[in-house]
């Protein structure tokens, strides 16, 4: 006789959360949602939720009772409650000894380079240190918070001491260190996605370019326009190595810079299904929310291959303010954009538009890459206001 | 500003109105379900759902207030309520109009004859008819329920006049007409799916074969191989004739008989998303359960292309008791099946083992068919249990 299905944990309520009730539906895995409140993303597509603190480790092991694991959609769960659930005997994934290294940029970047990962020159600047240590790092640089930044939050680009006051005065607010990172010359910036299960199986992804804008995804192309095999391979490599090191489960996605002179860095580290990912939901045998949902139940992962030449993915993101009104199309969006392209595949996230916010994407596949461009490139602009009358 | 997104009421909570809430989610589109009961295969996965009776204006009205349309996981609402909830200025989609020709198998074989459309011989057996007007239309025959049957239920092969006791004592019992039809000596069963918004737009898919058993439908090959491409257009064309005279809205399958002469008669319809069209939600581009979405909510519909050479569904059916005890898989046949293939494609329901239950059921897509055949069918074997330790 059939077992019942087990259930999963998923912490924190974002587009991440929602785009994984997809997968689980088909395979028939019941989640259970801890969300921020009433009606944030996931909660509007998950039934089993409830409202929590992410922070609170008695909201957790509420969520996680009599759950076969726990997951995330983001990586802001305090180290200390990881253990904590850990110890209780829950299948952490990934687990904190693993999630550590997308929490903490320095333990990150002290591991990579003990491990022989190219990486930005970098330095860890104690409680003492201020804008001379920044000068004698060398101008310019990236400042990042090591914890808790994510979209272009916590990161300062500074050419003087002058710059260097904000950060520092936001490291002293939040008591949070510092560090100082070369600010690399790239041709591009590039993304290896990899899943990998408690047994040790792992699949990687075809490496994919990405633009940003302001420290935001915009834009994905799978694969990587023009990327040299041998240096595909050699990312794919890197990723599925951190990966096996660190003991990652789940979807590890591993942001890159490729340098000029062809060699890759690694920029970032995430340990969940990524906004580079997205492209796999049309473009790949089996999405990035698939298999993490099969790594972090440790059943078999699926093929991680594309199906298509190429697949271009396109954010959409909610425009500057209008007379004080939000700006973009997100329903009433649809007749327009359907109309003209029978073949676009949209992602909408059920999020109100905010400037800057993401509240969707759209995915666009087929065998000509400036034809998937300006389909997708089309699509994100209409919904974003960017085209026809705004008055509508 | 972006306007909210209306709401879809959604009857019935079975695994069409489970597998519509994925592309609900991608949509942005909130779903709103009257379910049987708690916990059936919809509920599971649609978190604003009611239990209430289909049967019930009361219920359905409480349902659909405030939404901007209501569509159907089955046909069974009774055709006055629905008239009803149209006077009520509803969007009923299918429309009532539509709708009775898949509720009533005499009102549609009577348009669809009185259209052109080639149907088996048939004659609708009155109240004071029996076994020898049966004799008179000519042994063998199928007697069917005009009303109500689904899935083999209210369909008899009769040979006899003895035969044809059970389902006179069922039409007797019912009150339901009966209807007497043709035995067609067919070469296979085919399905030809489309969608079609109340704004006219239509888009056909590829047409394909399906195999039954027991009137349940096991597999579908898309598209229907070695099919002549003239026969394939034209069945097309009977759809989007039906689709259109009929003022159909949403999913339409007409699923035809194939004779060996090469022409072509209708068998069944039905006005909802349908089993022979589960390929599309790995073969197309659109599935179909996003274009009944896009449908009925008068969305431009998306492309109905195939994005494979081949694509095979086979159903996943519980296999008769053992001991009394319910013979399969589900969730605890996963490492078995996706370590096989890493390509195939699972769809489960939230149902628990019964015996000829449709419980899920898988896509394998590929370049060869008999590969495709091959994979889709072992693994629906495994998960019905016919392969391998039963006692696992």
């Amino acid at each position: 006789m059939s077992e019942p299905a087990p259930v999963l944990a998923v912490v924190g309520g974002g587009q991440l959360a929602r785009m994984m009730a997809q997968p689980a539906i088909a395979l028939g895995l019941p989640l259970r949602l801890l969300a921020e409140a009433e009606g944030v993303s996931a909660a509007q597509v998950i039934p089993d939720h409830r409202v929590g603190d992410h922070r609170d480790l008695d909201d957790l092991r509420a969520l996680t009772a009599g759950c076969a694991a726990v997951t995330f959609d983001h990586e802001h769960v305090p180290t200390a409650h990881l253990h904590a659930l850990a110890a209780d005997g829950l299948a952490v994934r990934p687990g904190p000894d693993a999630l550590v290294h997308a929490q903490d940029k320095a333990v990150m970047r002290a591991r990579l380079t003990a491990m022989g990962v190219p990486c930005p020159r970098h330095l860890l600047l104690g409680e003492d240190a201020g804008p001379d240590d920044v000068a004698a790092f060398g101008f310019p640089c990236v400042l990042k918070t090591t914890r808790g930044g994510y979209d272009g939050k916590g990161v300062w680009v500074v050419r003087s001491a002058a710059d260097c006051d904000e950060p520092f005065a936001a490291a002293r607010e939040s008591g949070v260190a510092l560090l100082a990172e070369e600010l690399v010359d790239f041709r591009r910036e590039l993304s290896a996605l990899v899943a990998r299960s408690p047994s040790g199986q792992a699949a990687a992804y075809p490496v994919v370019a990405s633009t940003q804008q302001d420290g935001i995804c915009l834009e994905v192309v799978a694969p990587a326009p023009d990327l040299d095999p041998d240096l595909a391979t050699h990312a794919q490599q890197v990723a599925l190595r951190i990966a096996g090191e660190l003991d990652v489960t789940g979807i590890l996605a591993v942001e890159l810079f490729e340098r000029r002179d062809g060699r890759i860095l690694v920029n970032e580290l995430a340990m969940r299904p990524h906004n580079t990912g997205h492209w796999t939901q049309d473009g790949a045998v089996t999405s990035q929310f698939e298999n993490h949902l099969r790594a972090v139940m440790d059943l078999p992962l699926g093929s991680p291959q594309a199906r298509e030449r190429w697949t271009v993915m396109v954010n959409i993101l909610g425009a500057p303010e209008r007379d004080g009104e939000p700006v973009g199309r997100l329903y009433d969006g649809f007749p327009h954009a359907m109309a003209r392209d029978p073949r676009l595949r949209v992602h909408l996230y059920g999020k109100d538009l905010r400037p800057g916010r993401k509240v969707g994407h759209v995915n666009a596949y087929g065998d000509d890459l400036e034809d998937c461009l300006e389909r997708a490139r089309h699509a994100a602009a209409w919904f974003r206001g960017d085209l026809g009358n705004e008055s509508e």
